[in-house]
């Protein structure tokens, strides 16, 4: 790397000042003004990536972006950035932001308040005269949900080079509407948006979020230093069987899918529960053929979703569900697809350690915590030194209209990022 | 019942000369002209009732009748009647057959079959000479299968006086064409066909299938004298669990449907095990909402379809079933619907002696055997005496389009069938 900034141990007094100025009313106002983009009739938001209400919201962000003076700027997946110029202009620059859109029947906090949160930090260190050493993006990534177009981190992914552009403008939503035919209504649209300029690599990234999880709520720690992500595997398994009349086939000669995939699925379960507190295993998609009341059914299709922190200890629940799914099961066969295996992360020791000693500087408690979730901060780890913030939302909902996460809680953590952009802008 | 006859310990003499005249060839063609209407491009039969196809079949049905001599007439619910005249014109008739209708990827066999053998045991008592005592009626019940009318054997159980005409009128396919309207279309392609006159019970009522099941063809016996049908109970069972996202919810706050839903199944599959070898469990309907591979179920709908020839077992396994549904698991809510309640059922000793004797007066190799799909006997067993002859299908396999059986089968079983009915309709 480059321009790599060695990282402060704690906060400088100036950011600690810029943090201070973070206004709680202002970034609440910014989210219900975001969350009538899409809004849903039960206070949700439905604002899927590249949509008409996706356009709208990256609009209005850039009219505050524009007051408060940032230059904005778009790459060619439709990540947005919006600068704030630093004294050296030839300075890698540090990131922060999120995304903007949401699932279908998402909430008014997941990604849009890592976005807002980090342009609260920029205009703060703007009102109290704070310029940074490096320039500092706002970034809002196209397509993390990949709600409309899979895979989701989809514009994060791409800035760090983890996937192929041209294999991403390719992808087509249930429409059959191609990420490129959606990004050039989206261009159109910003027409006067300038081009992002260069490749110079981030010298650091930051991501806030809500946690989607209630272990802060839980805790009553309004600020989560986020120690990593964890590991994911998605499999499948399809049962094959033999169809057969429900009343006339014995029980024993009967080859019969759902007995089988009910009987691997509790297998599992036995087999996950030696995995510890920290494993999560989900059979979120069951579908039967042919789904009749009397038929015996031929075959089964489940999905398998697979978590844990620990890649070593994800790996080995991952064997152990390949060896329960190598024999034959109550005269089915078998067969299991490894359909994604994203490795567990740890994000940089000294970099979350400045976040803690931020919220510490502010008077904030804060405690580590495990992101159960993905996000495009996985993207950004492996291309330069990236932490997260999280904050509490009610009962750990997310992804749902009712997500909801308390105005001084998002101010706690705009604060704690506040301070430690600051100080990452302002490193060597 | 006013006119029940003594039923004959064995057949008369001119009961098995009938049966000898029976043609397998002719009941063969007639069979292989049936499965051209809704003929599949896989060999099968897709002929619902009250389609085009069943109407075209009931035609050439009738053509075939009226070469015979026969006198056709129809009920209210569309059951068609071939009358053989008897001697004693006031006498109860006997009646013999079953169904032409078939499931949408059905045989050429199901049902078909008891209608054909029964017109091939009238016509080889006309060829041989024999004027029975009393009427045989050759019926064709109107939709068995239930596949586009629910519920099925809906012509017989009308017939019986189990179900009500107006409530079965009523009843609409997927299309919401209605069983009175696709009914007033089969009456006005059949509107030279009288209506059928009187309501005196059936003296006795005979019925020729397929196994539907592997048991004839292992033992290489051609008639099975089935002794009874066996019960069955269909349930729905509702999980109600709490949607979530399979990457933050700790495992053991969660509320899974499908996870209850799976521990459920195996503790019914459990406790079914008790019940025998005669047990039959089939969970063949399982619906998983949201169903998405990340997100948590919130709900499972699954289908149960048990049967037992013992009502008292059956009864307590569907208590036992009613146990485990009982408390909450998983976190979930349990709800459990009876959908339908069959008692099992035997046919009288009497008459499954006389149809055993038949085939040994024949030396057909026979052997009793328990029904374990329903069939239009089910109903006519409350109104008269009844029996079923089964003959060996292929494998075993039914409502499937390579559904298949033996000529030398088909027609072992129509002797067995004349024997037993000409000596029913002499029997005073």
């Amino acid at each position: 790397m480059v321009d790599a900034p060695g990282i402060p141990v704690g906060p400088a007094a100036g950011a600690l000042d810029a943090a201070a100025a973070v206004d709680p009313d202002r970034l609440w106002r910014r989210h219900m003004a975001m969350a009538r983009h899409g809004a849903t009739a039960a206070g949700g938001v439905n604002r899927q990536a590249l949509s008409p209400e996706d356009v709208a919201a990256r609009r209005e962000l850039r009219g505050w972006a524009r007051e408060i003076g940032l230059q904005p700027s778009i790459d060619d997946i439709g990540n947005l950035f919006l600068r704030l110029p630093g004294a050296d202009a030839d300075a890698a620059p540090v990131l922060a932001g999120s995304h903007m859109d949401s699932q279908p029947t998402g909430g008014r906090f997941d990604g849009i308040y890592g976005v807002l949160a980090a342009l609260e930090a920029v205009e703060a260190m703007r009102e109290t005269g704070t310029t940074p050493r490096r320039p500092i993006d706002v970034v809002a990534w196209t397509n993390e949900e990949g709600s409309r177009f899979a895979p989701g981190m989809m514009g994060s992914s791409v800035f760090a080079g983890r996937r192929d552009l041209a294999a991403m403008l390719r992808v087509r939503d249930a429409d059959g509407v191609s990420v490129a035919d959606a990004l050039a209504g989206l261009m159109a649209a910003e027409s006067e948006l300038p081009k992002r300029q260069g490749t110079t690599a981030p010298a650091a990234y930051l991501e806030a979020h809500i946690e989607q999880g209630p272990i802060l709520e839980a805790k009553g720690v309004p600020v989560g230093v986020v120690t990593g992500i964890q590991g994911k595997l998605t499999l499948r398994v399809t049962v094959t069987g033999e169809r057969g009349h429900a009343g006339t086939v014995p029980q024993d000669e009967r080859k019969d899918a759902l007995a089988a995939a009910v009987a691997l699925i509790s297998a599992m379960q036995d087999a996950i529960a030696d995995g510890g507190p920290d494993v999560k295993f989900t059979v979120g998609r069951f579908d039967t053929t042919p789904n009749a009341p009397s038929v015996i059914p031929s075959g089964v299709d489940f999905s398998i979703d697979l978590r844990h922190p620990d890649d070593g200890v994800l790996q080995d629940l991952g064997d152990r569900i390949a060896d329960i799914c190598r024999p034959e099961r109550a005269g089915c066969d078998v067969r299991l697809d490894e359909l994604s295996n994203d490795q567990a992360l740890e994000f940089p020791e000294a970099l979350r350690a400045l976040v803690g000693a931020s919220a510490d500087g502010l008077q904030i408690a804060s405690m580590p915590i495990l992101s159960a979730a993905g996000h495009d901060a996985r993207h950004l780890h492996y291309m330069c030194p990236t932490a997260m913030i999280f904050v509490p939302c009610r009962a750990g909902v997310s992804h749902r209209e009712d997500e909801h996460a308390d105005a001084d809680h998002l101010a706690d953590g705009a604060r704690t990022l506040t301070a430690a952009l600051a100080t990452l802008a302002d490193a060597g």
